[in-house]
């Protein structure tokens, strides 16, 4: 993992919660994004921008460990980091971590660069290439 | 209320559910998207392809009585019709029932026509008018 | 509408957005319950408090105007207000705004006091009872 | 991967997409969860009983690997199996398959027995052990 790490706290919302008074395992897909997305923005990478240049980041991989329940209400915060960033993948790993300071969910989800018209994978942006050239993978 | 009636059933997933252990009421509003779009369909009108023409209908008005709770794996049917067709605006009620042939929710819908480029109201593409045409409002 | 205002500041999340390009009309109801919500905070009452005692609040009728369309990472102002609170319900006015100061979808959703044991219509707890007792209606 | 084989047939939502014009990728695991229900059922094992029983079965590990794009009104089925049940954990694969007969998705679910008062894992419930001890592993 990288030294470039950001912070993004989140709020678990009532309607995150399912019947078992837990947020349903399909929402921390939300978060994570959520958190990538301000991460790319803390190293000057707006999503919006890569998206109106015509390249879209679809989700090709997710691999995510639930440790413990998380409840309506609590602060949750997510670290996020760049794992890899080679060709036309991103791989982000990030933790989740409750406000007792256990780490509750951990993720490792990777995106391709892809043309939006085409729909066909392509190299990064030139946005992200010159902002990510020091993460060393 | 016309007589054009169309019956759409769905089965409420685990993930509908919220820590009250019923239906989040946000979830209605997916459903009876789905059974106006299968309603839509019955009259063989495809939201699809009037998306394809570059007209999208928006949501702008939602009234939704919640009369009943609805639970986990229950199987559930929505009844749709067209309340109103005029102008750049139609209308659609519904209401959803239960296996106990109980009303558990209504609803009163509004959707606009819109064109999808400029973002501008619009008047209903030339499929919908010859399908709507004998509806009586 | 009292003078009891209250501000809930929210981020249009990539996952809240559908292939329309804006906010899909569903999760508006999301976002207005995370502003209640927050709006109890504010004087000093809390939901899960509420359920911890017994009582859910389930929401029995959302009427929602959808002024302007809301799109991905825009930063969205709601006001909250109690219209209404009377016997086994309160009923909650709600105005988004977005960064232009445009008032992009107002709601008025109404809640029921229930006891979660007997899901039965109760009257309200005594924390909103001396909590809401200055707030005219 | 055992000879136990269900099918579950879902169409994909006009809420399930994003702006990207495709199935957001979080949703695919509520259609995982609905399709390993119905899988459960068609082994006489009926997901609500064993809650009623005392025992729910959290998700925790989700491994997903999204092969091609999904769109608005697709039929999409989903072939559930089990990979793995022993002690307090059971593992599910299943492939998402579109018309075309492609594999869009693939995914390998793990779960836990937890009791739900002391939220403790536990041995599956006696209905579990009997309806799949002819399930190789």
């Amino acid at each position: 993992m990288t030294d470039n790490q950001h912070i993004f706290r989140f709020r678990v919302a009532y309607s995150d919660t399912d019947q078992m008074g837990v947020m349903h395992h399909s929402n921390y897909l939300k978060y994570f994004e959520m958190a990538r997305h301000e991460f790319l923005k803390g190293l000057s990478i707006s999503y919006a921008e890569i998206e109106e240049g015509g390249v879209i980041m679809p989700v090709i991989q997710a691999n995510v460990d639930y440790k413990k329940p998380v409840f309506y209400d609590q602060v949750i915060s997510i670290e996020t980091c760049i794992i890899l960033n080679k060709g036309p993948r991103i791989v982000f790993g990030a933790s989740m971590i409750n406000e007792s300071k256990e780490v509750v969910c951990t993720s490792k989800i990777s995106l391709a660069y892809v043309k939006q018209t085409s729909r066909k994978a392509c190299f990064p942006p030139a946005i992200i290439k010159s902002k990510l050239i020091n993460i060393k993978n």
